[in-house]
């Protein structure tokens, strides 16, 4: 039997783990590392470079190339197809490194409940003939840590707030209802389909590392500088991760004064 | 010159609590903790159960008593005074244990972000004569807790998700356009007035606590199961905090054969 660990790491800043996160990392009887080739949004340095500094005792690190996506079909047929591989890797290398069963850890960057598929990946394994079970460590998320590096409530008191993707933002504009959205998963502007003064953002990149980067402003004042900086750093990085939330203020002067 | 800290530390296991939320409590020269007299909820003694495990040297540890929240008034009224009445009574303490200025740690549970007011009662304090810097440390929020015990993901694959209040879904219904909906700070029982067969929940009380409990299910099989359990342990336990997230299932049966 395997024991597989979903262990959120936070966002690149080793201080970021908890101590359950560090006690199950030197629990395990194995370290799954994805890699994907010169990538360097692939994030393997950064996960070997917390194991050095958390683990107490060897723990087995065994990297994995991660299969690419096809970009040439439906999306979600497409995101589909790729978990299922991911998954036969997963499946092939516990298989060859714990024919005898034990505790498999794998680190998942901000929180395995949000945007990431490894949930989704380890459900697969039961039925690829590995049996198993999974344990979740939460993480701190990138919208954690968005908010506190701007020192704001994700909320307005008590209000609502929609977490959905770039992808759909620029699909259906804004959510009918919305108070306050945050944005993951964008590769770039999304927020360009929000026209006019009504909204207010704050935008960071590199979350919790030396690197990061934070804009906030009416949206029509700093959505140029996000746009250039985003592309600037994403070009002298090699890769970028960055969210940002939004809020839209009602128009207060457009009323008749009477 | 304060440096006041909001030191999210999870939702009562200590082992939420990060590696920075530890480095600055042991950085702090004063550590404030909330009290409501007989009060349990009030969880001071798990506040003070997280120093005495993580602090590795002395830091003074000061209660103040919690204002009461006025019942009587308009809700957000209230909420103002009372957020002015509590920025008073940590101004008073620091005032009086930390004249010539430091840091100060106030542990928030959950995190700082997540309906939590500590960032909007900081923000009264300079105006109150206190010259200070607010900095945030991100927690585990009872989300991440809920969903990691319940091996899910927040949300459906890229899907969106609303996180909300109970007393707003108790007044406004299911928002708009939803698929998931996480909901917080009920006092018991807001998803009835969701009705019919379309909703599925994922339910957690004491969540990272020995006394956690978990339901989940078609809502409408397990609803009363939730609030009856819910009542009894509140009442053997003298407080409750519980969170849910309620997916909408699209109906698939009621739709012509044509």
């Amino acid at each position: 039997m395997i024991d597989l660990h979903l262990i959120g790491i936070g966002t690149g800043n080793p201080d970021h783990l908890t101590r359950e996160a560090i006690r199950v990392l030197n629990g395990a009887d194995l370290l799954l590392v994805p890699q994907k080739g010169d990538d360097k949004a692939d994030l393997a340095d950064l996960r070997r470079m917390i194991c050095a500094q958390v683990l107490e005792h060897d723990v087995p690190i065994v990297g994995f190339d991660v299969p690419t996506r096809a970009a040439d079909r439906p999306y979600l047929d497409a995101v589909n197809d790729w978990h299922d591989a991911i998954a036969e890797c997963w499946r092939a290398k516990i298989a060859e490194h714990l024919p005898r069963g034990g505790h498999v850890g794998l680190m998942v960057w901000g929180d395995p409940s949000l945007y990431d598929s490894s949930l989704r990946i380890a459900a697969r394994l039961p039925a690829a003939g590995l049996p198993m079970r999974t344990h979740v460590v939460p993480g701190i998320t990138s919208l954690q840590v968005l908010t506190a590096a701007h020192g704001i409530a994700l909320s307005r008191l008590a209000g609502p707030v929609t977490i959905t993707t770039g992808r759909r933002l620029r699909d259906t504009g804004w959510p009918d209802g919305a108070e306050r959205v945050a944005v993951m998963l964008d590769n770039g502007g999304a927020f360009e389909v929000l026209e006019g003064d009504d909204y207010f953002i704050w935008w960071g990149a590199y979350l919790g590392m030396a690197a990061q980067m934070l804009i906030s402003g009416p949206l029509r004042n700093v959505a140029g500088e996000i746009l250039a900086r985003r592309a600037q750093a994403r070009a002298a990085q090699g890769w970028i991760m960055d969210i940002y939330l939004i809020e839209r203020r009602r128009a207060r002067c457009h009323e008749p004064a009477a």
